[in-house]
């Protein structure tokens, strides 16, 4: 087989067969497929796209480029994947909440790059949390506690790692194929027994429209079936943030919030909606109903801000919370009306440019800096009516006054309010 | 400017600006833009394609990477480039030919990989044949005879060069944008007046349809009067080797036979008639009538025969010929009726096999290997017709003898023989 042959068959727009892209994935990892041909390939597949089969394919081939985390109790394991967006804080809460109902939750996170952020950026606002732990460390404390959030192991699915570096810089990041893989290959090395997807639709998310959204669940859903395992997917909202709070250290201290019965309604709604879905999945017999009671009680009860308490000390941080943040500037409305928009990427690209997020992958985060967004869309307002909270240092406070107050759109007209959970694909 | 954000837009079938086209020359040639990068941008060009003004701007950038081949005389400078085929031996003749009427041919060809042979592999079957010169010693060749046959200089167009080696190995050869830019940036780096393409549509060529060779002539022709360059096409037959001989020294030997009025009639005919394409495009007011009289009788009185000769000298090789080929295994017809269809890949990959052409670049290559056509297509033959001659290592004859017998379809029933030349575009 020549990789230039195979590369021109995927130009053509014909199917590969599995020991085509065996081949592809093999060489790669051996140096034997140069970056510039995968880099070709992935440009090949973004724009003609690839058959249930041949994603099917690939996933697997990046599974077994590297390790699997081996098995350490007989819970059912079980992991949410969000596709990003902004004010996503739900890992922090779901994952020790399963942990709680008798569920393993080897939870993989990414880092922030670009208008949203990353857990584990996140959880890193927590003093001496460590993200990174050996597949032993790791395996530990699944086996003791029920959960993890740590970053990426070179272990897993090295070849999903150097692709995504290479899609990364050539255009190549859009693509339905590439991305199922890419998610699925860290999922299937995991040994997940359930996967729930957050497919976030909107200005504020990866996917900015419904069909994209429910393009790229269906095709997790049909891949994720050829390899056995069961997903389901949750389309949710991302024309305006998850919950109040952007940023660092102020998605972890309104995460606590949740986790103490007290944060914004949203973030505990889908946060539970999630969970309930990797429940009743994992545990032949019980409804959604009964999945929805059992998350519920256990978030009530505070067993579930018990165990993240736990994980967090487990992972060598310090549990003391609300995490410091930047001083507040308080940004009022300036007219009577209805919040008819929030501009998503104008706070996400405020948030990165006061160092909170990351313009390059070598960049440093500040992660005292965050936004409040008080208010949502449909929200009846008043001229002084608090909208968005600025915390930063108080001398770019004036710089940010005006754009932020522009991130609000609001109209004389009535505005209707949006559902947070658009559907739900299984 | 983000290398990244230009890839997508190609990706998605938009069109490039100038600016951003020469950013991405630029920067590959000062590897601020990686292979992975160009190769991705080469499998989007594949598939999504270049309007006219692309295509223009890449040829221009590619120019630019380089240096021009300085003017060296007030004769009109001239060229012709051939998509390459079985037996292609065209240049030899034409260009000293036509340096002969008063134009400079400042010829640079390539080597041959694959089923295609090279003009430089040919020449270098004349003992001594230099095909390496600086750009000085073949400015000084071109000022005294009209004419040189040689190899690509790594100053001129060096973008083409390098984007060339990553399209043979990332499945982006096909690609009329492509190929239409990187013929030009030679061609245009080379000072040209005029240019003639010889378009070689059928089995044995690069393009197998009549639709796109049309597709490339036509492409090749208005990117041509966009940088100023007359160009003309014709498009030829290459369901058939053209003439008799295929290999390298053997190929020598039709030629210098076609030089001295002997050869096979088709190779005259296209060599005359690309010829008066470039006689009648450089000189004003001269009719194509009155070209083809001109470099026939040039061709008929033996002063392009001399020419070449001088040219041999010149580039240091020994004018003996006819070169030496290997022993002759005459293969005859196994039944009467009409020669059906050569199959031009059968007899290709023989000769390769054999030693006469490149498996891989490395490769070297048995200038003795050869064959000999003597039929085509249309042609009634009887059991007995000699139909193939094969040269080569003797002890080897055996093995050919059935396969080269297969490659000569006869029919029992009365075919039509096809033409040469099938269509001329300007």
């Amino acid at each position: 087989m020549l990789p230039a042959t195979i590369l021109a068959k995927k130009r053509d727009g014909h199917e590969l067969t599995d020991a085509e892209i065996r081949f592809l994935v093999d060489g790669f990892c051996h140096d034997k497929v140069a970056d510039y041909q995968m880099a070709a390939l992935a440009m090949a597949i973004c724009i003609n796209g690839m058959l249930p089969g041949e994603i099917s394919a690939l996933t697997g081939a990046m599974v077994r480029s590297g390790d699997k985390l081996p098995r350490c109790s007989d819970r059912p394991r079980v992991d949410k994947h969000s596709t990003g967006g902004l004010g996503d804080k739900v890992s922090l809460i779901l994952a020790p909440l399963l942990a709680t109902c008798d569920v393993d939750v080897p939870m993989i996170s990414g880092r922030g790059l670009g208008l949203t952020g990353g857990t584990l950026d996140k959880l890193e606002s927590i003093e001496g949390f460590k993200t990174q732990l050996t597949i032993d460390e790791s395996t530990k404390l699944l086996r003791k506690l029920g959960v993890f959030i740590i970053g990426a192991n070179a272990k897993i699915a090295p070849a999903d790692q150097r692709l995504y570096s290479l899609r990364d810089v050539t255009g190549t990041v859009e693509s339905v194929a590439l991305i199922t893989a890419s998610i699925l290959s860290k999922k299937l090395a995991a040994r997940l027994d359930a996967l729930v997807m957050d497919v976030k639709v909107g200005s504020g998310g990866f996917m900015k429209t419904l069909d994209q959204a429910r393009e790229l669940a269906q095709s997790l859903i049909r891949v994720g079936a050829q390899s056995d395992l069961p997903i389901t997917a949750i389309l949710s909202d991302m024309d305006q943030p998850l919950g109040a709070a952007i940023g660092n250290a102020i998605e972890v201290n309104e995460a606590v919030d949740v986790l103490q019965g007290i944060g914004p309604p949203e973030v505990r709604e889908l946060t539970l909606q999630l969970a309930a879905n990797l429940l009743s999945a994992s545990h032949e017999g019980m409804s959604r109903d009964d999945a929805i009671t059992k998350v519920t009680n256990n978030l009530d009860s505070g067993i579930a801000m018990e165990r993240f308490e736990q994980m967090v000390v487990a992972q060598g941080g310090r549990p003391n919370f609300p995490r410091p943040i930047g001083s507040e500037l308080m940004i009022e409305c300036s007219a009577d009306g209805w919040i008819e928009k929030v501009d998503c990427e104008l706070l996400g690209r405020a948030v990165v440019e006061l160092g909170g997020g990351r313009r390059r992958k070598e960049d440093r985060i500040d992660p005292s800096v965050g936004l409040q967004v008080h208010c949502r869309v449909g929200q009846r307002v008043k001229r002084g009516t608090p909208i968005i909270s600025l915390h930063c240092d108080k001398r770019l406070h004036d710089e940010y006054r005006g754009p932020l107050q522009n991130a609000v759109i609001v109209s004389d007209q009535s505005v209707k309010g949006v559902p947070l959970i658009i559907d739900q694909l299984r």
